[in-house]
């Protein structure tokens, strides 16, 4: 431990800025599993994936070699816009809980998309314009995906079109209007834009869709318009990979005042948060150089890593996406609508998926009523008005520091603080009202969603 | 000029953090004019004030002749948490402007109520904590500085009860809801709670309330409980000193690098943000050490400093607050039901309005479809979704940058980005839609608001 005094506030100079991303992949004894073909199950090849995404993500997609891959200057230039992004010492949170835990917080909301998700927007829109494409297609759940995309495509002139879940498009209004004003095209999905957008229509007249079928829609529109590609806020390594920024900017602002952390903790939904932030980390530990404690918290709504199975399944409701192997809780799962705390996606990204499985990381799950009521105490302590997503990782860190507290040990504990709630006030209200129930699904709904899992030799689970 | 180069955004160092704030009052010549007894038209006296205002923040008010004010470790400890805000170069916005002129904004947005109003509110809860005081009450209308305050207080453990204007309470559901989870007691006014409130409710039924009348009734609720006292945000000599954080911090970071700015850019409704900026700056320009062209840009729809006149005045529609010499339209003035573009006080500052009528500050309009205009541009192009108010300055900072791509000058323009819109999603989506109007009040509609301006010897306008 250095004896020099730590800031509130540690941010990186310009020229301390990470010049690469961090592949973990590349650390990794088992790598995570190639994607398939969903019609011949064989491994996706790069030729095949370059229909639906660029060239040069499909190179990093299937990169699990190369540990440093260079960020191109413009992207540095963008990231100076709105990075580095603070690593807080959360003195007062230390305080109020009374702990002799050391706690630090990796903030990522301090930009208009109010999260992490621009640090990969900005990357994948930036190799569509290399590429010459007109534009990107992509989903959006609560928007915050969406909202990056927007921005980074607004910045290069690109078109971005997306697909927005229909409740959210009616429910969040303001988020619509954030991708608007950023000269986004956001339609409600389902649609009649696309086939799969009819079909579901014909199909379920009424419905208000989910985040599989906005993506099948976007994955079609990709497809079939010259000069468009699809991109995708999580779930990929390559996502993965841009999200390194945050663990490289971590790691160079801690390693600067000698702190090491014995904790680390992030929600996870598709895991672009948790695997961006502990990329270097884990990298020293698979490399056997240092030890960390790594936590992946989820909601107990939709326990993909802790109730899920390990098996190849589709990315999609549609069925058009590659099949990926991961944790997952089946493509058809939906967490009941009571749940209001985000990280709803059934499956899991596969690099974490794979580092679980081998025991490098831990996982568990928190209920919503506890996870707001630490969003409450979070805000009103240190100030920031945290995303419901993000607050599960909250949760975890001041239960961590309060072991602490019983043990008197005086670990360190670092966890990412994603984004910030300020479009998420219903799910707020709700809590404030006292209504928000918690929900967690018997096995007897997670055995619905397991028997969509495509059977076929090599994918027993 | 130095040779450094500068960097997107320059932070401070803790240990450059400000100590003291800056009454710019210390170097006027011509004293902002005292408050006045409403019913005696004699100067407040502190006495007076004190059944008001907390004790320490009444000292604040009537001194013209302190410079240097110390913070309390306390308050800077809290700034901690949120500042020091970015400087940043507008390098992107530069560019596209294809200007020689040089950019610079200070982004106050990056907390959580998302505007400059925290560094006053924090400073007016800590006086009240410090007197032993139960809790605050205060007014809002959009509702940055309820929330601003609400924050405070929670950190502080202080009561907060707010009036917010009933049209925004019920239009803006998500910011009351901010408040709420900061646990302040948030009221629509007119409300039944207070005489004022039951008047204006038996005179008006169906009103959806104005500031004005908000202001009364935080007033009353303070002066009739017990442990209670009233704060403002804006307007007030005290709310501009707590702002000067903004100048310091900004001076000290201009200076690291030999930046000396031509031009300082400021929106102005009440006069917080602007006085804030500018206070060292107008210092050394009061002192003649310095030149600086200073310009307050108001909304064509209330036009305070441009079509008001400088007289004394009510601030608010009660008039149960003293009067102040100030540019007013008269306080029974409201701009139009179309204006979205916040900046909504029918007075200004009484410092900003003696230093305007002294010749040391320029003042000009602008209209709110070029306003929301100039805010999408800046969005695309900097990234960050700037509130209304702020986007005034947005506007005039362009149609400087632009004049000066005309003449060949390079001039440097400092800016107030005073906050985010991620709450003005309305007003931006009615934007989107094409949907939204400009609107300049006639002579007629101002002699309304002028004829209700207090008439009596002195009071000449």
């Amino acid at each position: 431990m250095s004896t020099k005094e730590i800031p509130y506030k540690i941010y990186l100079n310009e020229n301390e800025m990470p010049e690469y991303w961090y592949n973990v992949r590349a650390d990794m004894k088992n790598k995570p599993a190639p994607l398939l073909n969903p019609g011949t199950h064989k491994p996706m090849t790069a030729e095949e994936l370059e229909g639906v995404f660029c060239s040069e993500l499909v190179k990093q997609e299937l990169d699990d070699t190369n540990r440093r891959i260079p960020i191109p200057k413009e992207i540095r230039d963008f990231y100076k816009m709105y990075r580095p992004s603070p690593l807080v010492r959360a003195y007062c949170l230390e305080k109020k809980l009374d702990t002799p835990a050391k706690i630090y917080y990796k903030f990522e909301g301090n930009n208009t998309s109010g999260s992490h998700k621009l640090n990969s927007a900005i990357a994948q829109a930036y190799y569509a314009k290399e590429q010459g494409l007109k534009g990107v297609t992509t989903e959006t759940g609560a928007g915050q995906w969406g909202t990056a995309l927007s921005m980074a495509c607004a910045y290069l002139g690109l078109d971005c079109k997306v697909f927005m879940v229909k409740c959210s498009y009616e429910q969040k209004p303001f988020r619509r209007e954030v991708m608007r004003t950023y000269g986004a095209d956001v339609t409600p999905s389902p649609s009649d834009k696309t086939e799969v957008g009819r079909k579901m229509l014909a199909e379920f007249p009424g419905t208000t869709g989910s985040l599989g079928c906005a993506i099948s829609e976007a994955v079609e529109a990709a497809v079939t318009q010259k000069g468009y590609r699809y991109v995708l806020g999580s779930v990929l390594s390559q996502v993965l990979l841009h999200q390194s920024i945050i663990g490289m900017e971590c790691k160079t602002a801690l390693d600067k005042y000698g702190i090491k952390p014995d904790i680390i903790i992030g929600c996870a939904g598709g895991g672009s948060n948790l695997g961006g932030l502990i990329s270097p980390f884990m990298g020293e530990k698979l490399r056997g150089e240092q030890d960390y404690r790594i936590i992946a918290v989820e909601p107990a709504s939709c326990p993909s890593l802790t109730r899920g199975v390990f098996a190849y399944d589709f990315c999609d409701t549609g069925k058009v996406c590659p099949l990926a192997k991961m944790y997952t809780l089946g493509s058809s799962f939906i967490p009941s609508a009571n749940h209001a705390g985000g990280l709803r996606y059934h499956g899991m990204s596969s690099v974490l998926s794979q580092l679980y499985h081998d025991g490098y990381m831990e996982a568990m799950t928190v209920e919503q009523t506890a996870v707001f009521k630490a969003a409450e105490d979070f805000a009103r302590i240190e100030g920031i008005l945290p995303a419901p997503e993000s607050s599960h990782a909250i949760k975890a860190a001041i239960d961590e520091a309060l072991k602490c507290k019983e043990t008197g040990e005086e670990k360190t504990i670092l966890f990412g603080l994603t984004g910030t709630g300020y479009f998420d006030m219903l799910a707020y209200q709700s809590f404030n009202d006292g209504k928000m129930a918690d929900y967690i699904p018997s096995d007897a709904d997670l055995k619905k969603g397991f028997d969509g899992i495509p059977k076929f030799p090599g994918n027993e689970f």
